[in-house]
């Protein structure tokens, strides 16, 4: 494989087979099949030479190893490979071979080759996405009502509902899909340029060879080469580092309530799956590691993108080498954590009578908010502030209830004992009551994501008619 | 300054006061301001809570080191600061006291006070941007017909139009003005979600109090409360770090050009700019110092902004805090850079003759290739290839131009004698009608962008008009 | 303040005194009295400049404001700093004016002022790092004895001690001492070099020169002018940031073993410490807050030192400015984490019930291993594994503890009836056993700590008084 | 090959197949070997087990993309490696195969193996880095004599030394080597601490057990296991950070200096040597390019592992498995730079009549500082300073040099006219006489650099003697 074993294990095969050896190398020969045909049809070379050329555009023909090897003093991929190509064109017909590679440089191949597999990522992408979209808004459906404590600053803080909870995780998703399209549709643009970026070679015919390679390689043409501005390329890279750290912050959660002491969520187990051979009870969250380290990783990835930007002239030295290595990562990280959630949330396990216990636990006491309000429509805010503050001191240090000591306190306390319907104040301490706000805004935001993906499936659709 | 003194040395005084500690007290203070007005037109608390609440909400108030030094213990700014806003409001009226920061957090006001002092940011940057790519637009304009080196991997490679070098300068800057714009419309919204995100206090005054509050401030709402899902705000903090990397790539090549062996661009130098005590020869380029020392921060900041995504539950442990710091440091860098490239462009020195010194001084090599092709429609490539490679050979070993021994080669040569034109060959050399294929790309993309401009201009009048 | 608002609250005032406008200012100006009066007593200039320039190196004396805008247009603080001193003492001695700064050059004079800065800043550091490590080493000691639950990958797995724990917490602390005193003493050089870092001016006096600077300063010399060689100054950098990622890891388990479900540890409360407003249970762990913001940044700010290492030539364009920028947050946040770690360790709550609690929660499943392992003696490892797998899928099943279930089970295996101590295998079940290891750990290793640091204390003593 | 196609060629093949996934594997099976010779020697484990086990443990009896695959599942390599190996014992042995793994846990495996990696690419880096110190040394002893222009913030400056500049190259060098031993003795510690870093099943076998396996495989064990404190392990990368850092620094001048325009050094070129197909005259800097991408891409390297530090209680989640798989390309990284720097000075081409001709060009100004200060002897230092600046601005405006313009303005000066030596005047603006202070420094560093490698080399020697 095309990654290191530490890499590879946390990603997908079909991501690395994106990225791999083979892969760019056949790109980069797509290219200059593309680019033969594109001036064969517009007469600047002869149709027999892209003939010839088209006949050896394939990567299993060369050594890839030793292509490797000769790169690293050439100081490029795609010198060696330009000369081996020119080199088995010419064993047909010497002629055909001075055609090769004509009016272009490296860099035109190396980043169109790029743009091909980085298209191939993010069908990846787009499809896992999607994956984990739905099922992020079915689980947001079957718990609207589901009571859970809100944390903040890692402590319980209220209560929202779990519904609420995963679209907050889902919302960001949508966002990204929509985000990563309009930034590819930017970004994936054929790269044709000559030596220098002017297309000197080509000169009148450029515009028009260009549409030709692009049509042929199914691409946009850039509205300038992009050889050493490559905003609209790291602003695609930025995109994929967004997602993978709105996945970032679901995995948190979802590692934070795995763990044993809060158990509201579980990952899958069974079949190799997160087991321990020496701790029998262990059910570790696998996905959310996966997850976790690419959140852990993206970051200095992007980093890497952005520093290398300020590349010299007309072709950057180190720099844009530099983009080429690190941009990779980017995507294999993104997708495994994607599947890696994608498998978790088709197993996951909910534990809403455990979320219920957790709130439970609290004796009351995130109610207190709550209580405290109510309390001041009759005796002012000051007093019931007060009053509030004295039974939940009372709460925590006789371990009890505050619901239970409420009903004595109010009684004792001459003001309230007579404006009180204890009903309604009992009514502060029920979960699905202290829950209803936010299953309101999930009822809402769910419908109208909803509604959103309806409206994005049908306008692929059409597009795909057209 | 709010700003350490190397930070300081390279901004500018009217960002520092963006971000300044007395202007992000003020705009937490409208938030409260603004909130408590909302609430009181909702009919949620009352009138004369909102007008004491807006009488003390001024910064000068209130003592903002003890402030800083009381945040430490509480953990939130927020924190004391409402404490010392329902203290003053309550020296005028107990009452009203008990209504300040009604149904809010700390988050709501932290939030959206950085999102008010962004947009002062963005201003400021928008004008600097606009500024800028007015200067570059006008020096392309000037100098599409001026022949430069292009230079790959930091080598002379051939010649293209400064002009056109110009223009892969501004492009990348006009894409950034667009892309800000709708990142900044994504991200610049009213934050307020309560507790946790919930409105549960509001409850079904919510989403009227949001609305309101909004308005006030010259916001949007948001979809939904974004505390923990930071991805629309990130967003907004890559962009401004891809500018800055576009910055960063045009200050990479004005430093380059300036260097004292190449000198075709010089910055404006005089009155305390750019000169050294020691050495009254040097004229440093310190405009390009500014932007490339915000380049090689910008993507580490922009990790940061990354890296603090995975915020816990309803509100960040550590990590949103972290993002809050590394905010204001990217735009503090990215508006030093561009106030420092407005600076060097209002007074650069183009020296066309060096420009053209340094072409002749690469002994016409840099034609070779044209002259490889030229030859080819005599004598087929190979031959013409082999002609030029021994030709070329010799001008370095005996430090002749190209040019000067072509004449005697050809009419040394049976085949080449009779079937080239000598004229014509000669014209390879003219550095005009080497850079003449950048200049048409030049004259075509300089055109683009004046319209795509002017429309922008339209659009943004028309919508003022409104 | 020199830093931000949303910096200031994540660090002490001591440390952004260190860094502040003024302090840098004077140490500039302290270098500059030293340079001269080492020169006047090498006869390199005359004893009077000497005394005049001393006389006006003080930093009140001088608008720094006014400083900090021209050395924005001059590209360097000092350039405007030496022309105000030198405009200064000219105002008392035109002759002596002409001997400020003599032979040196602005990076000497900034490069110096930060070291002086950061040998202030290291202070700060070693005696708060100092205080923690004796409330670790204190806390350790007191819990050698007391079992808490380890947890790997985020899940229960087996009982530890907590002492060994916070162990684990403790000697990496102590190594950063040992590291950041070899490196502080690598590091902290003068910087003397001249123009060009070849002390042409002074020639044949600039080491007698630059050892007397040394000595007035207190800091070694370096083996040679380290303008653009930074290796030893950014491995101090490197220093303080491994430091910041022991404290985070120190900090997540901190935050971790806070949660409300977990509930092992308690920040102290009270007196506007991580309170909220809105929610009177709430207990905060600001400390925890501010050591995770401080080990998510510090990174970042390594890497732009690391970046920043490329500096051109014999002065850095871009690099070395940013570099003087990003070098205060490291020792910034670094700071703030150890005092707000000493505040949390101060009156931090161990609930040693609780450890033992969450372990009982487990149902015994944790001590699987050592009874598979125990019965493995009579009945074989197959059998045995088999025995407890059984064993354990019931108690989850039942939700009993295995413990409970062992007598009856043991009872029905013919086998194990027969060659079982049951005394012995119930044992296996006291978490004071499964810990017995780790205590075993915990008391040697704490040994060993203590031991080491009596020597440092002894050997530093000794030096002290050398 | 286990790294991308843009990874390998910019780094060896040596590096890459340290860290190839079968070379992994082989080491993992090295320490699951080593752990049962040492159990069975101390009585643990059945000898026989011990060598069923060696038997077995060769990586080619195992289909490694299958284990990659599994351990995505698992969440660890480990767990399937050790799967396989108790199933391939068992097949020879049942009884035998319960030992495989005995007392250790997942991550003892994989750090161990990750030592035992690393401690092979310090030996190739070790060696590339010698052989880079040599040929620097080398270089400067050669150019003590050879004066080249210094330079600032990328403007011609003052005179150097070209052998002192090129010592400014390798002294960071020397420290590397220095430092990276002694953090190489500190990081490559075995880690053996059973499922939480107890050794509880080893129990009181737990020290001998340990000590044994750092003997069979060649290691020290460390004070702790070290499963979740990676302090000196993130220390060991860091130098390697630093390492690439200085020769960024390096290749970064080396790159400035290959300029067409500065045309002082030269890359070799030749047998496909970074040329360029499209231009003859080109020769690309591929060395530089090389070292450049790695110092660009190795400060993010070195951000994420500090940022993985923060490993949650006895084994991280996600944080761990991002450092494993951000370690290998630091040090993929600094070979390739080393190796590629090793090629460039193999041949470097020193043009020092380029250098030469690049002093003469700036007509004298750089020596006006030195002039200043001889005519200030004759007329102090104001006049001199006055004088100097007019014949300066002459100098500029005619295009003539400085030395070319002083006899006369010297003729018509009255007091300098008297008071002068003509002769010493014109000496100063002689490079050598210009390059002498420099060439002191450095004739006594070239001493100590070798004096301190000859004790360096003795006293390695001693030790592998002994």
């Amino acid at each position: 494989m095309s990654v290191s074993i530490f890499d590879s294990f946390l990603t997908t095969g079909d991501m690395i087979a994106v990225f791999d050896d083979a892969a760019i190398v056949q790109a980069m020969l797509r290219f200059e099949q593309a680019l033969a045909a594109a001036q064969a049809e517009e007469g600047v070379i002869p149709a027999a030479a892209a003939r010839a050329i088209a006949g050896v555009c394939n990567a299993q023909l060369y050594d890839i190893p030793a292509l490797i090897a000769a790169s690293r003093r050439a100081g490029s991929l795609a010198i060696p490979l330009v000369k081996e190509l020119t080199h088995t064109v010419g064993l047909y017909d010497k002629e055909c071979a001075a055609w090769v590679h004509w009016g272009s440089t490296s860099q035109d191949v190396v980043d169109t080759a790029m743009v091909l597999a980085t298209r191939d990522a993010l069908a990846l992408i787009e499809a896992s996405l999607a994956r984990l979209c739905d099922s992020l808004l079915a689980l947001a459906a079957a718990h609207v009502d589901t009571p859970v404590l809100a944390r903040t600053l890692m402590q319980p803080a209220q209560v929202t509902s779990f519904g609420w909870k995963v679209l907050g995780w889902t919302a960001p998703l949508l966002r990204a899909r929509a985000r990563l399209r309009e930034a590819a549709a930017r970004a994936l643009r054929l790269q044709l340029g000559g030596a220098v970026g002017t297309l000197a070679v080509l000169d009148e015919h450029g515009d028009a060879v260009a549409q030709r390679v692009a049509h042929e390689l199914g691409l946009q043409t850039a509205d300038a080469p992009w050889h050493t501005q490559r905003d609209e390329w790291v602003r695609l890279g930025m995109e994929i580092a967004v997602l993978t750290g709105s996945l970032g912050k679901l995995a948190t959660d979802l590692a934070l309530m795995a763990q044993g002491e809060v158990g509201e969520l579980a990952e899958p187990s069974g079949q190799g799956r997160g087991g321990s051979s020496a701790m029998p009870h262990k059910r570790n969250p696998v996905s959310a590691m996966i997850a976790l380290a690419a959140a852990g990783r993206a970051p200095q990835h992007a980093a890497a993108l952005l520093q290398a930007m300020g590349q010299q002239h007309e072709r950057g030295l180190g720099n844009w080498q530099a983009e080429l290595a690190e941009w990779p990562p980017l995507f294999i990280g993104a997708h495994g954590a994607l599947q890696a959630l994608n498998d978790a949330f088709d197993g996951l396990t909910v534990d809403t009578a455990r979320m219920r216990a957790n709130i439970d636990a609290l004796q009351g006491l995130i109610f207190a908010e709550a209580l405290s309000i109510a309390l001041a429509a009759a005796i002012g805010r000051p007093a019931a502030h007060a009053f509030v503050e004295t039974l939940s001191q009372r709460a925590v240090r006789e371990g009890r209830h505050l619901a239970e000591l409420l009903p004595e306190a109010i009684a004792a306390h001459d003001d309230l004992r007579e404006r009180c319907d204890m009903a309604a104040l009992q009514a502060l301490f029920d979960p699905a009551v202290a829950a209803a706000p936010a299953r309101r805004l999930a009822v809402r935001q769910l419908a109208q994501l909803r509604s959103q993906l309806r409206q994005e499936a049908a306008s692929s659709t059409m597009e795909s008619a057209r």
